[in-house]
């Protein structure tokens, strides 16, 4: 592929120079590049494809980085990135590894914050507008935000804070049906009837926050963008362009099945088959196989997920079976926490799914409207880990710092398939409160030693192996390594190792941390987690008056960028031979 | 005052038996009972005056707790709590003691959750509606939430989930036109529009979400809700009924100063005057003085509340000097938090003032919308504290574990007025990242140290007195308390203690810990703060092979419930005299 404009852009003054009847071919290239990475490298393929008019659009009536655009989750941003200077990343092979999956302003001026979780552009935007009209700076502000993030409160807020507004402020709704998965709110009603009536309905969800508002049926027609765009540009006052697009455009089976497309694995072009098999058992699978088990024989039990479904394995077709008993409840983490309290309150029983990383977004629904009144919520973290971390936008390693010390909560953190089981099947089935449930990120492993089923009462750690002088607490992910590590020690020194697998993170089982100091100088602890505020601290802390030397490992309080596991682990020590050499010099 | 009715309530039950046309003399005595406690306790004003007509119809028409009623915030509940088997703790001054100010299934059956923070009722709900469909317990489910907290994420996710539900759900909007303070958002221009039209206006946010509608204009006429509840009971499907009320109806100060009469102190009836005076120096006052005097002198300052003025001393007078550089974004702490980011980017110097407990809700948004992208925000926090903590919903003491891990940013807890001013300023004027300021809550005391200035480069602790075997790190609020232990310590052993002032709570100084151990056996931290996740378990965690024996203090990881401090602090052995009783044990 020669790509003739493409290759001359260095920024978005070039793409101004050609003429308007050219740009299509403009995105084409666009297109082309697109697949020569995505074919190759994987990513977010449905977001971009949708994106590449408007993009081009945007680029052609605003002056960035003058005019200021944010876009929302920012997985749509590949032609953005192509547009102002980062081509060749997407053209050349060996440039792959130049730009991240999100904007990032280390990449670019033209990316204005470092985003990857949803609904935050609205009230991004709306200070980028504050803080021009008081540093007087001048220029567009343009929010970019798709219509599945608009179900977040985030979002919302913004919008709704965007209505009393009284300067410039554009917020492009890129409407393409979709979300992730099918869109979940009342409001996706309303932006069908929106779609269908051109923008003429009377009932109108931005209208009602106090917003203007302006309609683009031809959303992937950049000639209608250029035009709708050039006549909101420099308003003086917020308004919506609510503009529908195919999401996937461009590719026939992205625009067919949006869900499988909406994020990609490397992929055959002509037959859009997977380049690799993604074959074996998956944590997802275990999960999705057991909860339908379970539900097909208590209808009682509601598995709600906030727009990830296929964070837990679960399929469209999955879905379907479960009928009444899954809820998705769109892009809104708040009202799955709060929802699921009010399940548990009535009587059902209640799995709130997601990941890690989505889940900061309830810290206080958790604390107030679940564990404060003892619900009984079973919430399971993805990627709770540094297996499978990617850009720090997407980062799970704070979730115990973040859940563990919520009063009334329990963390469990599983350490086999077995122990992962059987600790979903015990959250599910109590009544007495809150379950936080860590699915282990470290591939499927079978259990080694007895597993408990019953996680009530007092914490109790789960001796492994009995020996002297050394103890390793080694929490869910890191158990191998502190196996590893016991061996390690063992074979070094010439001693047993005793190996605790404390299963909870959220407490302390102080009988047996007392009688370990009875015989043991040096206690390790382990955890897959940044090390303040976690689970490591706590022993030490009640350790501190004991006199036995405590070694806590754990990650840095750092934002962890796109770091391989095994990297990260060296830095923080996180390795048999370093711990050896560090309990030998305590 | 002879409460005819009312003593004559054991619940619901007995209000149905009361003539249609006699209960506007109940809402009579509830009124003079909602005079007889809140003249002599205070408490929410305005919200209850405005509600006793609601309240009477609700339980006239629906079955409480059959039928199940979930009050946002829960502070406008004493009707309910009188109509519910709970009259005399208002009538009867002897049993104040026996409610607290918010909803609490452990006070009542009829009581659905326990809760404190707004914008959750309508998430709930949509869960005991699930739950109830799930289990066949059948009933009606009311979720009754104020304009005021219509704003917030957790409620607009709400409204717009109910809007897919096919089933049973009554949303009852209390629109008495206010806030805590005034209302903002562009959606109260549409509710205006609403009211004006008597509900025909064709523009509707509701209807925007995929939700019925109905609007109710007499909001504080019995039998006009009593018709539109009966309309709306054991409806197949969800409904907004949209009632307009008059704030603190029935006194006339509240009516005509709604944000003085939301919450009010002990007051005389005849006069509307505190029967207190609350003069003297406060941080609310320290903060209003300083950040007004900053303001006038630059103008690239903003100011943001998220509905809560009032907890940074900002009363209205003083909100319209600071013109464009006051932001009140409603209830919406998010919206806030991701505004404040936008606004640093863009060269302004954001500070989001608001109470710890509500700062739960942004754990998220520091963390990514600000701290990943290096905005210089400053969050400053009030009641992050044992003292002026009052029930379980608006508890502080959680702060530290919540903020100071998170990556990136600082949190700065002062010891005295100079040092918060000083740290103030800094936060302000520096360019570096996000700060989170804990205010001081143990009184407003002068410096008796030197004070730091620049709190930028590595964290540096201020040992204030310098001695041997035991240092004393005392944090923020605390510092007194320390300065106490340290002194009693002293009287005891006849050394003298090593006293120090640790300023951050998110970092450690490790070369002054590394010196310490050198002539120190004992390190004692004190926090006012959960002991988990906290300041203190970071210092035992980096002493922990250091052979120092390490006594962490600060408060157990429990909901605290209208716990007074010193019972609280002694629980915890946060006295010096224990303390010196563990120091000798160590």
């Amino acid at each position: 592929m020669e790509y003739k404009y493409l290759n001359n852009i260095a920024g978005p003054d070039d793409v101004k120079k050609i003429p308007e009847d050219k740009l299509p071919e403009l995105a084409a290239e666009i297109r082309e590049a697109l697949f020569n990475r995505l074919t190759k490298r994987g990513g977010h393929f449905g977001p971009n494809f949708g994106m590449v008019e408007m993009t081009i659009a945007l680029h052609y009536v605003f002056d960035s980085p003058k005019d200021q655009m944010v876009f929302d989750v920012a997985h749509q941003t590949y032609p953005h990135k192509m547009l102002t200077g980062r081509a060749r990343a997407y053209t050349d092979d060996e440039h792959f590894g130049e730009v991240g999956g999100f904007t990032n302003p280390e990449e670019s001026d033209h990316d204005m914050f470092y985003i990857g979780h949803t609904s935050t552009s609205v009230s991004l935007a709306t200070g980028l507008a504050k803080g021009r009209d008081l540093t007087g700076r001048g220029g567009n502000v343009i929010a970019i935000i798709g219509d599945g993030s608009l179900s977040g409160g985030e979002a919302l807020e913004g919008l709704d804070y965007a209505g009393e507004m009284d300067t410039n402020l554009i917020i492009v709704v890129n409407d393409n049906e979709q979300s992730i998965a099918e869109n979940h709110g009342g409001l996706y009603k309303n932006l069908a009837a929106l779609r269908k009536s051109k923008g003429e309905f009377e009932i109108n969800l931005f209208r009602s926050m106090g917003l203007d508002y302006m309609y683009v049926e031809e959303g992937n027609d950049i000639s209608a963008l250029i035009k709708a765009f050039r006549e909101v540009k420099d308003t003086d006052h917020p308004i919506v362009v609510h503009v529908h697009t195919v999401k996937g455009k461009g590719y026939k089976p992205a625009e067919e099945n949006r869900e499988n497309w909406h994020w990609h694995a490397p992929f055959d072009r002509e037959t859009g088959e997977n380049l690799n098999n993604w074959g074996g058992e998956s944590y997802n699978s275990i999960f999705a196989d057991h909860i339908s088990e379970r539900i097909e024989k208590d209808k009682s039990i509601a598995l709600v997920t906030a727009a990830v479904p296929g964070a837990v394995g679960l399929g469209q077709e999955k879905r379907e079976k479960l009928e009444e008993n899954y809820v998705d409840v769109g892009i809104a983490e708040e009202q799955a926490t709060a929802m699921c309290s009010g399940i548990a309150k009535n009587g059902g029983k209640p799995i709130f799914a997601t990941n890690a990383t989505f889940a900061q977004r309830v810290y206080d629904q958790v604390t107030q409207d679940v564990s404060l009144n003892k619900s009984a919520v079973t919430i399971q973290l993805s990627s709770s880990s540094v297996f499978g971390m990617g850009d720090a936008t997407h980062i799970g390693i704070s979730a115990i710092g973040l859940f563990s010390n919520i009063p009334g909560l329990k963390y469990l953190s599983p350490t086999n398939r077995e122990e992962y089981l059987a600790m979903l099947d015990y959250s599910i089935d109590q009544n007495e409160g809150p379950v936080v449930l860590a699915v282990p990120c470290d591939g499927v492993n079978p259990a080694e030693y007895p597993v408990m089923t019953d996680f009530s009462g007092p914490v109790k750690y789960q001796v492994c192996e009995k020996g002297k002088e050394v103890a390793v607490l080694a929490l869910g992910d890191f158990f191998n390594l502190g196996k590893n590590t016991a061996e390690f020690i063992e074979s070094k020194s010439g001693k047993k190792v005793t190996l605790i697998n404390p299963r909870f993170a959220s407490g302390l089982d102080e009988e047996l941390l007392d009688s370990l100091c009875e015989d043991h100088s040096v206690i390790v602890t382990l955890e897959d987690g940044i090390l303040d505020g976690g689970f490591g601290q706590k022993v030490a802390s009640y350790l501190g008056s004991k006199g036995v030397k405590v070694l806590n490992y754990g990650f840095e309080k750092k934002f962890y960028d796109g770091v391989p596991p095994q990297t990260a682990m060296k830095e923080c020590r996180l390795d048999p031979e370093l711990i050896w050499e560090d309990v030998i010099r305590a």
